[in-house]
């Protein structure tokens, strides 16, 4: 079975010789969020998901989550896990305290999301999606709404879930047709049907709170007539106790490549009653203050579950003897191949988890700092970095699953030994939240343009500012590879306009490329950092994966950017019917 | 459910138009293997494959199979398509008649592995290790074995296993310990375990072959000491009919990722008799003469997953419909990246089946050929080309299995689609018959030593000669990336025996720089092939698709032997315990 042992030693580094966590006590609010603090809570964290989570990955994966009745039964284990951790009030440690959660940095929060996600990514959806949830509610809800709702679902009383999908909306959000009718009371009728919503049925909270987007009467079409609602489970009294079952009943659950122990539902919403959320036709905005958190968050499952793949295979071979090495030994971690493969994983996640953090501390700074300059650059860099750290974590969470598998032979192939499963369930990282294609369209088509491309711009000051500071083997191929980014992303914004499918053609191996340069400066800082701690095994380790990273995947950039400045037109004249 | 359709006008443009497959028609005995005879068996296969094998995909994916008392029940609908399947003669169709079989070319039995693995490989497996069994025995097994066995072999009245792992002997083989005692009257007294056995038990044949690699008395250490045997399930009288159960037993079966309609047995053999196949301590030559034959039917196996993710993308993304492309279609076909997806799974399937029927040809060629010259350059190829159609054909077939998720969207993820059953069937391609990781081994350190490099070279001269002619478009890619290959080739050559980690640790982007090249070569040829042929909309889809190739993928090539014309040292320095 896959073991898991949380890296406080790498988090520690990261948060604190990396990024320097501790400017975040500068914020008001904020100033007992020390280092020593936040390290304690995550110690604490970590213990109690590495005794009471990860051992129920694989029992989870196996059971699946069962409908009978109406009525879904999660995998054993879940309904005490959920509770002890919701008591432990881990749900809402992010949340603001008036409405009940720790009021500690959201990048607390997103750290716990990594340990979350590694021991066992189909539990962690359960308090994430009801964190989604709270989001979206606190930015867009009358006060009355956040009085009763968020309290509750930030203890994880109530749970909560993102009704957006439909069979014919799935990218094309615009195209959904549930229907939202004035009832002339202040409520809603809601009429419809949702398709794989995360959640949508369990009784491991009291009650379930659906954020649903639907049409009002004579909306105009597209997305921009819909409209956000909420719609409990059970309606709620107006002191917060439950009354009736409401109108929206689980009509069946699928069953999935993994993520077994997280239930997805299709739900059909039939009289049910829901409250507005923010003002008519507004939904698509307030959608998205929740998604583009959501998309963080599944940056952060990525995350997760690259460090799972990569720490059981660098396990698995340092004990696994086959033949022997050039260098006389057995262990399998002296053969080259396997060595690439161990770098390649560990050149990823720790060059991620800088990527992932970092955007994460930006949220608070942007949300919390005092200077509004300040405020503003640490917006440009959560904008621009969440579909780099959405899409970059996540397809390197199922590239690093299928190279574990490839570490442990035969056995990675066979159930007992947890590894294909991190395959299975990482797939699904890809999809939601905006397919990875979606994420590439957004940064292509949104990310670069804003400001007048103010954002990326950052990007390349900040890294340049750097470049001369570091090993001539990173700084080297950095350089050329921040070159051809810059070059490519002059392209794409000067071409877009005019020819929108060369740079959508392009959109993915554009954004790959920008997350390996991002990581390529991650790693020029890693290094600098673990120099000046005095630490040689962590110094050693920094600078050899380094130079892996870039040998073998930085070097790669400026070939990936010719792909991209490349004409579409001959490809998307092929006829449909002749492919 | 995944659909299929063979793909019966790019099969006989590729074996016809391509590669010319009318010159096995002067092989002695071949010369009724005519182009039209081989297309009538192969829409022959095609039909009875479509209609009864590829319905049971699903089903037995889902059931699996199952133990109880030893005995080994497979999914529905399983014995009865081996019993139409072995009696319509599919089995022994490329087997010597002499030995039962229909004595038709090799390459028709690989086309026909293409159709049956592109429509359930899991059940593909029952007859493929019957081949493989039969083919070791065939070369190295005594008169009176052969005399016995092949006839029972090629008509799947017995079927075969190839019995080779053992818990502490995976990639490495010599160290297998399963013992082989003379018993004083010719036969052997075997006794051992051996693990990840497919088609290890069932009763869809009368009789099971084990071909089991084992340790004679005294022999030497490693692999110099290891001898093979024949092991049948049931004893053997003179008369070939069946005697006494022999002492192999199922001990367990695996859950695996995917292929679950395979059986994969934990085998016990204990006071098991069996018999030598070829001469004492030859083990390892026998088990390399079968192993060869087995890696490029893995290969085979890979490319109908290839066809099998790409056609059922490509006909989801002219039917579904999502928001509207730049074109003002609605098709997700003509979104520019789900186009993208879509052709890099075209380019990589339609090239990968160029460079496995080539490979087919070339075995056909080294048989039979008559002129020993041709048969020399054949066996030369097929040798160079084993590696890559083993691994190339097979990484692709996760690679675009993914891809296929990716086009489906969220749907891609329910099982219902049979899209995310590709990724986990296709996944164990990549590990059995000697790990992708063990192939780039294979090239690096043996293919490119042969003869003084005469293996490579012969590729270099054939590309360079096809240079002139062809769309610049594609030739000048071509033209770098076989520089480079070329210069990197010399590089691996020259530096293997002195630094043989920098070789192995670039071998894996070395296999694949070479696969891309090939396909690059391939993909010129068909450009060629099908303006020759007349037929616009054919002519269309290929130089669209060569131009993707050639833009996209054929120019990652020489970046890609970048990474491998590097130092190793300071990563191999690397501490295991640092990691």
């Amino acid at each position: 079975m896959a073991s898991y042992q949380a890296p406080l030693r790498e988090i520690g580094f990261v948060l604190n010789d990396v990024l320097d966590i501790a400017r975040l006590t500068q914020i008001p609010g904020f100033g007992e969020a020390t280092p020593e603090t936040l390290t304690g809570l995550i110690e604490e964290a970590a213990k109690l998901i590495e005794d009471k989570l990860a051992p129920l990955n694989s029992v989870s994966d196996q059971q699946g989550c069962k409908l009978q009745d109406g009525e879904v039964t999660v995998p054993d284990g879940f309904t005490e896990f959920y509770r002890i951790y919701r008591e432990a009030g881990w749900i809402g440690i992010s949340q603001k305290t008036e409405y009940g959660g720790a009021g500690l940095p959201y990048t607390l929060g997103k750290v716990i999301e990594e340990l979350l996600c590694s021991a066992n990514v189909a539990f962690a959806l359960y308090p994430g999606l009801t964190q989604g949830c709270f989001e979206a509610l606190e930015a867009s809800a009358s006060d009355e709404i956040k009085r009763i709702y968020l309290p509750r679902l930030a203890t994880g009383e109530w749970s909560g879930t993102m009704c957006i999908t439909e069979p014919q909306a799935g990218s094309d959000v615009g195209a959904a047709r549930t229907r939202a009718t004035p009832n002339g009371d202040g409520s809603y009728r809601i009429d419809g049907g949702k398709i794989f919503i995360t959640s949508g049925e369990h009784r491991m909270a009291d009650n379930i709170v659906h954020f649903v987007l639907a049409r009002l009467p004579d909306s105009p079409p597209g997305v921009k007539g819909l409209s956000t609602f909420v719609v409990p489970k059970y309606l709620v009294n107006p002191d917060g106790t439950l009354g009736a079952r409401n109108g929206v009943r689980v009509q069946s659950i699928e069953h999935k490549m993994g993520i077994n122990g997280s239930v997805t539902c299709v739900l059909n919403f039939d009289n049910a009653r829901g409250w507005i959320v923010g003002a008519p036709n507004q939904g698509i905005q307030n959608m998205f203050v929740m998604m583009n958190l959501a998309r963080i968050m599944v940056g952060f499952q990525g995350l997760g579950q690259c460090e799972l793949a990569t720490q059981n295979a660098i396990r698995y071979a340092r004990e696994r003897k086959q033949g022997k090495a050039f260098n006389g030994k057995s262990e399998i971690i002296e053969h080259p191949d396997v060595r690439r493969m161990l770098l390649q994983m560990k050149a990823t996640t720790e060059g991620a988890r800088v990527l992932a953090y970092e955007t994460a501390m930006y949220v608070d700074l942007a949300r919390h700092h005092p200077d509004a300059r300040v405020r503003e650059a640490a917006q440009d860099w959560v904008d621009l970095n969440t579909p780099l750290v959405k899409a970059f974590c996540t397809d390197s969470a199922f590239e690093l699953g299928s190279l574990a598998i490839q570490v442990y032979g035969g056995h990675g192939y066979i159930k007992e030994h947890g590894i294909e499963q991190i395959v299975r369930d990482s797939k699904i990282l890809c999809l939601y939240e905006g397919t990875n294609g979606i994420q590439a369209m957004d940064l292509v088509r949104r990310k670069l343009m804003l400001h007048n491309g103010r954002l990326p711009n950052r990007f390349f000051d900040a890294v340049r500012t750097d470049l001369g500071r570091g090993p001539e083997t990173l700084t080297a191929p950095l350089a050329r590879a921040l070159d051809a980014l810059e070059r490519t992303t002059r392209w794409v914004q000067d071409n877009y306009k005019s020819n929108p499918d060369d740079a959508a053609f392009g959109s993915c191996d554009y954004l790959r490329a920008f997350a390996l340069t991002y990581l390529g400066w991650n790693w020029l800082r890693m290094v600098r950092a673990a120099d000046a701690r005095n630490d040689t095994a962590l110094a050693h380790a920094k600078r050899a994966t380094a130079h892996y990273f870039a040998t073998r995947m930085l070097s790669q950039v400026p070939a990936l950017l010719d792909n991209v400045r490349q004409d579409a037109a001959p490809l998307m004249a092929l006829d449909a019917g002749h492919f």
